[in-house]
């Protein structure tokens, strides 16, 4: 019997992976007037591949490795006043608003007189409490937490300091790196909930744990969850 | 009679803020080829004060704050390559090495035995917990937070998730803004321990609670933390 449910927030809750796409598609194009034929994508991912270890998740890590990118593409021809243009879309992208996904209103309403909601998000401490706060529904969980990584480590800390028994909870979120592989080798169950984008990085990389496995379940929408809750003992 | 002490970590535990002051001195060397009489601290600060309610704290809006300043100081003047150079400070930054204060590792195994020790620092999360598992000193702590502020409502939200009377509780810090005034004005006491730099956002603002104040005291140095404990009821 599940008593306590675990929600992941970017691209579960509300959108993110869209804006960091569309910011990248700006930047993509101001550096293809320079050179057309370049993979900004991929000269992109590779260098936050290596910077994110340095400086974390979120938007400033994401801007100053675009303006690294764009530097190092163009060999220099990029212009400062188009790195001001880059450094004004990090204050766009943090002042963007929050967009729940279709369904997540009524579901967490449903739900939070049923079970005990947590919302688990990994990313910028300043930036996730921002959206948090605009979100709205803060206040239908019982317990926020904004972690650095999400990994089995980070899970079994939480599992211990908010007394949660790891065979009556459920993860559900759209990572199957960040959000099921984890919570499935500590023994806990977990709804993957693909969001339409996924950035590369939150790609898994050790697929240990099977779309068969027992305690992992696919759902499209977040509404179909109370329904998939009733299913489980 | 005091049983749980809170302590602060950049420029409380371990040096910090001259990390930040010896990079914008090299930023402002960098501007300073072009315009000889500018006041870059004066131009940055005024602009950190907008966006720090934008990127939060920390190095990486830090550092989107110098490009920014050194791109409107110079009309666009400055090269890419040198704005290259300015996002190969941030990982330096990030990379710097954690150097305790004088005094920190003996009095923190002094004071362990003793006392609940609460590390409460706020900013970067990622930063910060890098921090951290770096300074050795991590595993003296009963409780980390990072918190994204420390205001009045931070603390309260504290001393209740921890169990913490506030009368048995004293804040140690540098910055009277963060470490001192919230918790005072909450009925803790706090002992301000003054860092050689302070930036000038950790400047007090409303001068409300008087150093004459009985609840706050002032040392110069760590070490002389556990003879003013024994002085407390």
């Amino acid at each position: 019997m599940i008593d306590t449910i675990g929600l992941d927030a970017d691209d579960t809750l509300w959108h993110n992976e869209t804006i960091f796409a569309d910011y990248e598609q700006r930047m993509a194009d101001l550096v293809a007037r320079y050179l057309p034929a370049v993979n900004f994508h991929e000269r992109l991912i590779n260098l936050e591949r290596h910077n994110v270890a340095i400086f974390g998740y979120g938007i400033k890590g994401f801007v100053l490795s675009m303006i690294e990118t764009a530097i190092e593409a163009t060999e220099g021809r990029i212009t400062a006043e188009e790195i001001h243009t880059i450094v004004g879309w990090a204050k766009e992208m943090h002042q963007h608003p929050v967009e729940l996904l279709d369904g997540v209103a009524n579901t967490i309403h449903d739900l939070e007189t049923r079970y005990r909601l947590v919302l688990i998000t990994k990313g910028d401490l300043w930036n996730q409490e921002t959206k948090i706060a605009a979100s709205g529904i803060a206040d239908h969980f019982d317990v926020i937490e904004i972690v650095a990584e999400k990994d089995e480590a980070t899970y079994a800390r939480l599992f211990e300091r908010h007394n949660i028994a790891v065979n009556r909870f459920v993860m559900v979120g759209n990572s199957i790196r960040s959000d099921i592989d984890p919570v499935v080798a500590l023994g806990g169950r977990a709804v993957h909930i693909p969001y339409h984008l996924t950035w590369d990085l939150e790609q898994r990389i050790d697929p240990n744990i099977s779309p068969t496995h027992p305690n992992y379940t696919t759902l499209s929408n977040i509404g179909q969850l109370p329904t998939w809750l009733a299913t489980q003992r």
